[in-house]
């Protein structure tokens, strides 16, 4: 008998069915005992006597039985399925679990994260916890899409690097045979070096950082989203670019995750029209005037001061995103590209929504002297960066390009408090799936 | 003034179009230059004068001019654009290009390949390289498409990992903290247990290993096709299913590579209406039969038992694709299914096609007491595997896989000889971008 998934019942009244999932819940109502079934289509009631007797959430069942209608009094409106219940006949237990070690049958999963992580395998199990990663995947998946139809091309970005090109501090040792190699921070340079081969460019791929502290935003091993393109003509097209993606981004969310948005009560982020944007000078200059603080000085925002920019756009402009743009050059990597009537500041950008950093661009240097000088004037190594520059000693448009976090994305659509939850089996200085205290040094 | 692509010229007949791109090649005809200007559509012809006297390959120009019909005795009919040419008005040269360590204009480019991968960020430019990216790009593209039809979930598999679970071999280690990590194998663990959360996961992710060997099909560094999947009834929906991906990939190749592939010179392999299969011991006896080599015995397929093999499944099955099954339970990792008629062989597959491995899978035990046993005795310690073993424990259904190589597929399909040509950055012993005797041991 073939398989009959859960949602599929609904068109299968008075039929006989094979549904094959996990005891989502139980119920007992006298000799009379209910099991929600749960598969990867949603979940649907079986009613049966003492044959689902020793049923316990988790359990893999086999349950042969009638599609029958519930009756109107019984019709259960929040359930795909709540129109009908499948009346057990045969039943074939195919996975014992143990006894769980918290309640799986809350709306909201109610654990500390420690616990949430511990037990990964079984907390992913629930609905709430897998909408998150229905959105991250959806995110993934239109960022592709949105790069794609513009003619970038996918690039797969290597993760062992040959050097710490901008310096050793963050960056994970890996031992190669008898040399010592590195995980690449970004894929920065290989996407930059690649729009002198392909023009455009994109890859999904885990960049990795050994941030030494412990936030409710940073891990060490993350999902980026890049894009790098050639022929543009200022860092607006590349903010245009980025601007696009993310609405498309969100515009895609918005329309395949309507259910997992509303289990989190939460739209996705308000844009406006045209994303606004300043620059970080004029932002530091809001954020004086309205809150008193003066920050007119610093190289970059704040936490504090990220949230105040945040609610301005939203108050002002309507727009849950904002662009700061033209950071102090020195504060960006080499490869930043000075304004040009302002060189002091560079045509790069941060989008910043909802009182985080979502994504971070601009424009890049691709005049191979010029690059060459900003590089020693950094202290970057020519000797570390040679396939890179090889790129722009034969000829390279100007470019620029943008990243995004995939699991920030998912984190603030969702208005989620820790990265870590946006993440199935996050990275950072405590945890590698196990606490790092119980393996070896 | 907007660009205009190379190929959008031939509809612009009489038009003055922008062209913006790279000097793909250059002629002189005495007082009459022609130059060929490559971008990411293609290649269009420039006819000038002394104003395109100094360009030189790769040069990054931006062209005004007006296009022209070329008369019929001139049509090139090997080019898109070969009915056109630009005549040009104004030339801006954005990016001058170094004199090129070799010529680029050849059809092949005929390079050793030290070489090609000391120059890579040059040698991405040759239309006959960047084929074989095209191809990588629609396999891996082709392989989502596939799972997503098949309500697979796109999962983002973890890179870092707390042990090494299957034994420290051919496993490189990470710095992390203060503590010792290592780069994932492959994230058979992971896809494993996430079934025990979404039935159905797939991932396209980099896998890494400590190959201590230089072959032509091995590299440290690989994009792994992974999928699994849970309530199946046997080995043959595992094998049925990878077949159904692989079939999906080529067509999909097919279809939207035949430019690439006649480049190549080559078709893809061809695929019976059912992909022949036959068990390890059944191969080994064939084998025995056409060569006198007597392999009946071993545990596995020589390299050119896997080519002797293809060429019968070719010769008698009209099939390039082949699958070998039931391989010695105990030459597996600890998680293969043993069969149930004869469990010292496993329920487990290879895909062979063109004489080399492309895909291995199989049905995995699902029974977390059976699984722990195995576990103890392949001498894999518990304590490593928790996460894993937390989705058994509360309940997994009936589960299996498989795992194609992104860049073995590319590289069979158009017939390399080499793994490395079929990637962008290839890592092995002897080089990371750079040679490993250039950098810090």
């Amino acid at each position: 008998m073939t398989r009959t998934l859960a949602t599929e019942t609904v068109a299968k009244i008075g039929e006989q069915v094979l549904i094959k999932g996990w005891v989502n819940a139980r119920r007992d109502h006298g000799k009379i005992v209910f099991v929600d079934i749960r598969d990867r289509s949603g979940v649907v009631q079986v009613v049966g006597k003492t044959d689902l007797g020793d049923l316990r959430p988790e359990d893999v069942v086999y349950i042969t039985g009638l599609v029958k209608k519930r009756p109107d009094n019984l019709v259960n409106p929040e359930l795909a399925t709540g129109t009908v219940e499948v009346a057990a006949e045969k039943v074939e237990v195919v996975s014992k679990a143990e006894e769980l070690p918290f309640d799986m049958g809350q709306e909201t999963l109610e654990v500390e994260l420690p616990t949430l992580l511990d037990y990964r395998a079984l907390t992913l199990r629930h609905p709430k916890v897998q909408a998150i990663f229905k959105v991250q995947e959806v995110v993934i998946d239109s960022f592709r899409k949105a790069m794609q139809a513009k003619d970038f091309m996918e690039f797969q970005a290597p993760s062992i690097i040959s050097s710490a090109p901008e310096g050793g501090a963050e960056i994970f040792e890996v031992k190669y045979f008898d040399h010592k190699t590195y995980l690449a921070q970004s894929p920065q340079l290989y996407k930059s070096l690649l729009v002198g081969d392909f023009e455009r460019v994109f890859s999904v791929n885990k960049v990795f950082r050994a941030e030494p502290s412990v936030t409710t935003r940073h891990l060490t091993e993350v999902v980026s989203l890049d894009a790098e393109f050639g022929f543009i003509d200022s860092w607006v097209e590349v903010k245009d670019m980025a601007e696009y993606a993310i609405k498309f981004i969100l515009a895609e969310v918005e329309k395949k995750c309507a259910q997992e948005l509303a289990m989190f009560g939460i739209s996705v982020p308000k844009v406006a029209d045209e994303i606004p944007h300043l620059k970080l000078r004029e932002a530091q200059e809001i954020i004086f005037q309205r809150t008193g603080r003066d920050c007119r000085q610093e190289k970059d925002l704040a936490p504090e001061d990220e949230r105040e920019i945040c609610k301005w756009s939203l108050e002002e402009k309507g727009s849950d995103l904002v662009f700061v743009t033209h950071y102090p050059t020195r504060a960006r990597p080499f490869y930043t590209y000075p304004d040009d009537k302002d060189p002091e500041f560079n045509q790069g950008f941060d989008l910043l929504g909802r009182g985080v950093e979502w994504l971070t661009g601009g424009r890049r240097i691709h005049d191979y002297q010029t690059l060459l000088a900003h590089a020693k004037e950094w202290g970057v190594s020519p000797e570390n960066i040679q396939i890179y520059l090889q790129a722009f000693k034969y000829g390279m448009p100007p470019l620029g390009g943008f990243a995004f976090g995939a699991e920030r994305i998912t984190m603030l659509t969702l208005g989620l408090g820790n990265i870590r939850e946006a993440t199935m089996f996050p990275r950072d200085m405590e945890r590698v799936d196990v606490r790092l205290s119980t393996i070896q040094k």
